[in-house]
């Protein structure tokens, strides 16, 4: 399949499917400096068309200039983090244990874990990282790293600059001496459902909505055959002001949140939604003076009119009341902060569980830590939970970490969930409905993991062996005979 | 839950999880020297329980006597192996990633990735090893040493073994100092069912049959949460053997395969029921006159009747036929072996993945290990997959173990599948159906990973981080800043 001639079809889904399967065995047998070189080919790739990507994302997304020139930056340098870890051997979990005759349930035969590839991987993008969370982004580079071929679904958001980057991962792999196949892009939710339930995907990654990633996750696992399905589909990522934090820093907690809960005009699955604090009135009074307005647009009109209609929903709700709204946008879009008390989301958790994808937090006042502890046992899952505490040695700080950890995959203290660095200790996952998996991350050098299946080997010669399970070999973090390795 | 009550219907059930939600905090809070104590009472438990144990595991399993002592030893085995690396602290993935304010796609926070327990896992018992993977089996003490109550929804085969288990772990948890409620066994399918679809249950754990095991897949992903099922369903645990191990080591394979399709009456999930051979009807003659015939008894009549219709089955599909039978047992099941060719089979893959639970395999002649290698690019996942090679510069063993890695959790060489050591680098598992989530094991250390989620940690102060995540702690294994550490 060329990248020139644009699919958007059943028939062309064949076609990526079917060029995938035949790529699958190469993909796999590649090796981790093949891999590494063709994701270096790829950060390059997108560095050197940043200037032709960045304007054709701002007039698809809306999104400002500088963020997108950032997010190509953030998307280069992911793909050469995964090629940087392969290259040096600590991408996997990986574990020798020699034969032991003493092993105290009886002899132990020799056995090697290592990974395989899981297989064909079908990526959905999303909407509101046209590079990050897209074509090129951290599903499609990990399961690169992971030795898959990839079918991206493109997001309808962003027709033409899929196809630019398609184009340019496509040309970078294959300089890079990646065989044909190995990277494909299909348009259409009809090409996107029918690659879900085709026997020759493997596993599934998906970054949007609750309603979609479910229609989606119940296709995969109602399949003869299920798949694992990696979804992030939504949160409401809950902060918590303490006493001590509002007492002394409730100027400088207003104004971060001004800022977080309006940063891309809300638009962020780790927009913090939901906020409890001892007053509301005096932080909504800080807020409002705090909020740039108007907010920039909206990534498109289905979004905005998903926006209305999720903030219409949950001011409708008892006990729920507008507490203040910005000036509205060109397209009638207000930042808002709607109010409710403690008392109302322990009696209906799930007033905390209503995702608005936009500007628009829930701010819940709250007497007493307990009380907020006790709401947070109630929710549903979410990949951020912050808390603003006091000083180090805050007194009601370790009840909401505990409560929130629970909870959430990423925990932030005295910082913002929006802004999601990428590094070897990132976990972007969460509960349902944050995510599908919540054993996975989407962020991070360990979303390979989600694309790669442990196998053991047991008894194999040394030369049959993948070479990461050689003895002799250097792999850091090995661990032999249960102890890791340096 | 009173142990010695027997707990039989729902509203059993009902006070189970509400206990077990209860304990969740603490249990979840308890340090990895606590839970490693708790698993070190149930070894201890089982172990000085033998002796009563065994005969009556024997009554109700007809498993011989010197299996089931065995089946004790490695079960309290492995639940001190997990309290074992507990105390090391390598049972979990820890990372640590310093703030880096020039970390090439922008400053990076500190952050750190821990696990938290998933919460209350629900563990389905199996019917052919009363002990390792039932009441105190695999599942259960992995869920244990990650932190999580656990309620085990007995096996009807063995329930006065499964009360009596139950009671020695709740005796051995709850004077080991864990809270009351973390562990409670329920019975009965219906329970179990409805176990599967409350609220209160955040994971499940299932060993047993493909139907049984898509019926409670299908609850777990069918409500509104979604929960994670680590299902291992069924294998046909394919064995090639080459043409060079057929010239020079043909007796010592068919005796091999004697034993090993035929111990415990063919009832072991890793059972090789599919065995490819250069010439079937040499291979057959050696193998009848290697096999102990009559076979011993089966688990119950309920796996009888499965086995006798799973062989009916197999025997009425075009192209295969009855290539041996030995003599019959009291309960009138033999050992049987059913023949095809490798055309057949490349033709109709599905002949390759219908198991047969007992002393029953499908003998498959070849010509050309490419053909093979054909044939199982086409089937479905196993737990295992064997290749018996002449030497270890065997020409064609490399692509079968190639095949077999994509297709299966364990390759084995020179060896046979069933004996499943639990260590370090065990993998139980595979794709769709030996297993619903192939990134998991249901066997070895890392089978704790699957109810411990990840959770990072951004910006927390030292005092409240877990220990595990704390600078100056020695926790081997750890990655700091991308580097494992010794």
């Amino acid at each position: 399949m060329s990248v020139t001639s644009i699919p958007s079809s059943v028939s062309d889904l064949e076609a990526a499917l079917a060029a995938a399967t035949a790529a699958r065995s190469a993909v796999g047998a590649a090796s981790d400096e093949d891999r590494a070189r063709w994701l270096d080919a790829i950060a390059e790739g997108l560095t050197a068309a940043a200037d032709e990507l960045v304007p054709v994302a701002h007039r698809e997304s809306h999104l400002p200039i500088p963020r997108l020139q950032g997010e190509v930056v953030r998307t280069a340098f992911q793909a050469s983090l995964f090629a940087r870890r392969l290259r040096e051997r600590t991408l996997f979990d990986v574990r020798v244990d020699h034969a032991d005759p003493a092993w105290p349930m009886g002899a132990r035969p020799d056995i090697r874990l290592g990974v395989r590839p899981i297989g064909v991987v079908l990526v959905f993008a999303a909407s509101n990282f046209p590079f990050a969370f897209s074509v090129a982004g951290g599903d499609s580079v990990s399961a690169i790293a992971a030795g898959c071929p990839v079918v991206v679904k493109a997001h309808e958001g962003h027709p033409e600059l899929s196809r630019m980057v398609a184009g340019i991962v496509v040309e970078a792999m294959r300089s890079a001496g990646a065989p044909d196949g190995a990277f494909a892009l299909v348009e259409g939710k009809e090409a996107g459902a029918a690659a879900v339930v085709d026997p020759r995907v493997s596993a599934v990654g998906f970054t949007g909505s609750v309603h979609g990633g479910r229609a989606l996750f119940d296709l995969a696992v109602g399949r003869p055959d299920p798949i694992p399905f990696h979804g992030e589909l939504g949160s409401t990522n809950p902060v918590v002001v303490t006493p001590a934090a509002w007492a002394t820093r409730s100027a400088e907690v207003a104004t971060g949140f001004a800022g977080s809960f309006t940063l891309g005009t809300g638009q962020f699955c780790t927009k913090p939604g939901i906020l409890f604090v001892p007053d509301s009135a005096a932080f909504v009074d800080a807020v409002a003076a705090a909020v740039d307005t108007p907010v920039g647009p909206m990534l498109g009109d289905r979004i905005r009119d998903g926006f209305e209609s999720a903030v219409g929903a949950l001011s409708d709700e008892d006990g729920v009341r507008l507490l203040w709204q910005g000036e509205p946008n060109d397209e009638s879009v207000r930042p808002m902060l709607l109010g409710t008390t403690i008392d109302d989301v322990i009696a209906r958790p799930e007033l905390l569980e209503q995702e608005c994808f936009g500007p628009a937090a829930l701010v819940v006042e709250y007497d007493g830590i307990d009380r907020v502890v006790e709401a947070l046992g109630g929710v549903h899952g979410s990949l951020t939970g912050t808390v603003q505490a006091g000083s180090d040695d805050d007194p009601d700080a370790p009840a909401v970490v505990a409560a929130l950890a629970d909870r959430v995959g990423r925990v932030i203290w005295n910082g913002w969930p929006t802004g999601v660095t990428v590094t070897d200790a990132q976990q972007h996952g969460g509960p349902w409905p944050a995510t599908t998996a919540p054993n996975g991350t989407s962020v991070g050098m360990a979303a390979a993991a989600r694309w790669a299946r442990p196998v053991a080997y047991q008894g194999v010669p040394d030369a049959v062996l993948p070479v990461l399970l050689r003895d002799g070999e250097t792999v850091p973090g090995r661990r032999v005979d249960g102890t890791p390795q340096a």
